[in-house]
């Protein structure tokens, strides 16, 4: 990489965000979001949160396509269970969880349980996989590619088909329709459950599932030219003057007194040890802000206004005509971090939660390999993708190289997929932007 | 196991036969076929067949659903080719190999071949995995469990579907519409490969391909009552011949010399240990002459004259009153071995075969659990199935137990299968009465 290209997160990391908070980390030209919900601490504890489900937890098998003896070992998967609706033969409602703890995927899925008293529904959320509590190697599980091997999609999927079959067998409900929701990796297990598994599933509703984008199905440019799209439709000065603030950046970091001066000019609670951090600093605001740009004030990844991408332009646009670029760019941002306005100054280098070896990251290094670039016609930086690189750099963190063409292999692509229901809207609780920038990848039928 | 009451063969097992000669073993309660192509044998060489095809090998993945370091293990999975009628664009035709060596499908599956310049199509037959040369660890495949753990229906249509891709793509026929084709357990592998990869195959014929032996979707006895019927549609004298002679057959085992006088009644080349071997020996002319009862003389499994169900049973029909049901049994069945006039004696335990730790029966023993039981209906003695002993002696054989309802989590039961093509007739050179046995299995839609 040329020093002033950047090296953007993955769509795959951009998925992961979509649901969780998360801590940015650097690591080669890859960037690992932390496991997930640091968005759930408060004051240093992590606050569950209040859910009206009993937790389960069933016993699953390692190993759903091969038989060897280690293939039989038992893991305990959690599920969370609501009965309260629920008339006997009546739906269930499956959320095929994602790339994290069960519970907060069912705290932010108030859609399924507003509808559960219209359908009489039992509302099911199962935890995927390696994820949770619903670890097969206990603490372990996350050592290295041979206990992660079998942290993958389509073992999610198997897990979510035995535990639904039992399910219905032990509630004698076996003529029970079911249908699948999720949101973002959730939404694509939902849509490939419903492919793959349609004598369980009679439907999938797909939310912010970008199943496209794998291979050349989508142009790699989308994501960040959606979001682009997203801060010139609010003003096309705010758009400049994001996309004029990288340069500024860079010419600071040339100084030998960049790092202190960037440091005192992003508010850095202590002296940044690196310009990457101011840089992603900024790039996770603007980006994480259009994917929870709702309508209403809300508090999904932070506390944020109504339409928070129009209030970051009205920031950027009232500005003063002399402050800088970088300066508007650190204003908008500012809005992302600190809306509640109870940051003193700012942690650019946070690292305390957990990162480098997460889950997601694993499956984008295997088979979740969604390629992104950003051109010239986007607000940030010009970055490419290789294959090569990215295999290069998998094989060297987790020693095994990805998979890249697996993905539309086994779930196909363009290919239309009947009765899945595919909304441009999450659930009721959450409306998000993410979606309608990727109602292309949704196939309605 | 009273001692009266016969353990049959299991269905996985007849599932082999169907395509397959081979010799029976017997080990605890179950059946062992040969792993392929007694038949094959003339003179005790190995005739390889004569077809119009290329063989060729891909490198195929080991494990398509983990990422450990050593799924990436490759191996060399054969196929062959046909591209003489090929027009570029027009349709590819792929056999999804069954149980055994790929050469001996094609040269029996002459309906592609026939159809193929009518479409212009592409053949091309895809070797099953852990048979014929397709040995992912050489000799060594059969090992263990931990070998063999990767044989198993799932692993096998990954592999076709990302064989079918890379074919496509090498000869830049990604349009081409693919149709998969399979008899018997490969038919139900295309049945199963349209159900889970709609985006890479448009349609399948699936013939004499029993989808729906799992579980309790059809009746346990269905298969043997389906032969039983065979016979009394022929002649009911004939049906209650072959019923009455295994209790003749027993009450000769009860003497002293029993062996030697059942040597002699079979006009066994040597003499037989067990009386098992008589049974057995019996047992396989009747099942197996119900399979290829062609309206055509054929030599599939053995040289038979057309209607050889028909045949036998004139024999029986026709013999001296003052016979015994056993002479008369043995009379019929030989036609089945002796059709040909050539054989002298008959070998009732040749085990020149290897049997024991056949694919199949790591199959039958893992994921293939078929139950069938044999009732008073039948012709043939009455026999139980037991989950419990099955999953005892697969243990005891494998060390790894069944799990008999994964297949119907997998790949569904009841559900229709849309755009499967399911016949009642097998391909051009062969006419499967088991196919018509199984109509009942195959929803045409």
């Amino acid at each position: 990489m040329k020093k002033e290209a950047m090296e953007l997160p993955s769509f795959s990391s951009i998925l992961l965000l979509l649901l969780c908070a998360f801590t940015l980390a650097e690591v080669e030209s890859v960037y690992f979001p932390g496991i997930y919900q640091s968005s759930l601490k408060k004051n240093g504890k992590t606050v569950k949160p209040k859910i009206p489900y009993k937790s389960q937890y069933f016993p699953q098998v390692l190993d759903h396509f091969t038989f060897q003896p280690k293939s039989y070992k038992i893991f305990y998967q959690k599920y969370l269970i609501n009965s309260q609706y629920w008339h006997k033969g009546a739906p269930i409602f499956v959320y095929t969880g994602n790339e994290g703890d069960i519970d907060w995927f069912a705290a932010n899925t108030g859609f399924m349980l507003d509808i559960a008293p219209k359908f009489h529904a039992l509302l099911v959320f199962i935890e995927h996989r390696f994820y949770g509590e619903s670890m097969p190697f206990g603490k372990h599980s996350y050592r290295s590619a041979k206990t992660l091997g079998y942290l993958n999609s389509q073992q999610a999927l198997a897990d979510y088909a035995v535990l639904i079959r039992s399910l219905k067998h032990n509630l004698s409900s076996e003529a029970s329709p079911v249908v699948v929701f999720g949101g973002s990796y959730g939404g694509m297990l939902a849509a490939w459950f419903r492919l793959k598994y349609p004598h369980i599933a009679i439907g999938a509703l797909a939310s912010s599932a970008p199943i496209l984008q794998f291979d050349d199905i989508t142009p790699w440019s989308s994501f960040y030219d959606a979001v682009s799209q997203d801060y010139k439709d609010a003003s096309l000065n705010c758009y400049e003057v994001i996309k004029g603030s990288w340069a500024e950046l860079n010419s600071i970091s040339a100084n030998d007194e960049g790092l202190a001066e960037i440091s005192r000019h992003f508010r850095a609670c202590k002296q940044v040890h690196s310009i990457n951090s101011a840089r992603d600093w900024l790039w996770e605001a603007f980006v994480y802000t259009a994917m929870v740009n709702y309508p209403t004030e809300a508090n999904f990844l932070m506390p944020l206004p109504a339409y928070p991408v129009e209030e970051m332009c009205k920031i950027i646009d009232g500005s003063s005509p002399q402050s800088t670029k970088l300066s508007r760019a650190f204003a908008a941002a500012s809005l992302y971090y600190n809306y509640s306005q109870t940051e003193k100054c700012f942690k650019l280098e946070d690292e305390t939660d957990e990162h480098g070896l997460s889950g997601w990251n694993w499956q984008a290094c295997t088979e979740m390999v969604m390629p992104m670039v950003v051109t010239n016609e986007s607000m940030f930086p010009p970055s490419s993708f290789s294959y090569k690189e990215n295999a290069e750099d998998c094989k060297k963190q987790f020693g095994v190289a990805p998979r890249p063409h697996w993905i539309t292999t086994e779930f196909g692509g363009t290919v239309s997929f009947s009765d899945l229901w595919c909304s441009n809207w999450n659930f009721s609780r959450i409306f998000l932007n993410f979606a309608l920038i990727y109602n292309k990848n949704c196939l309605n039928r």
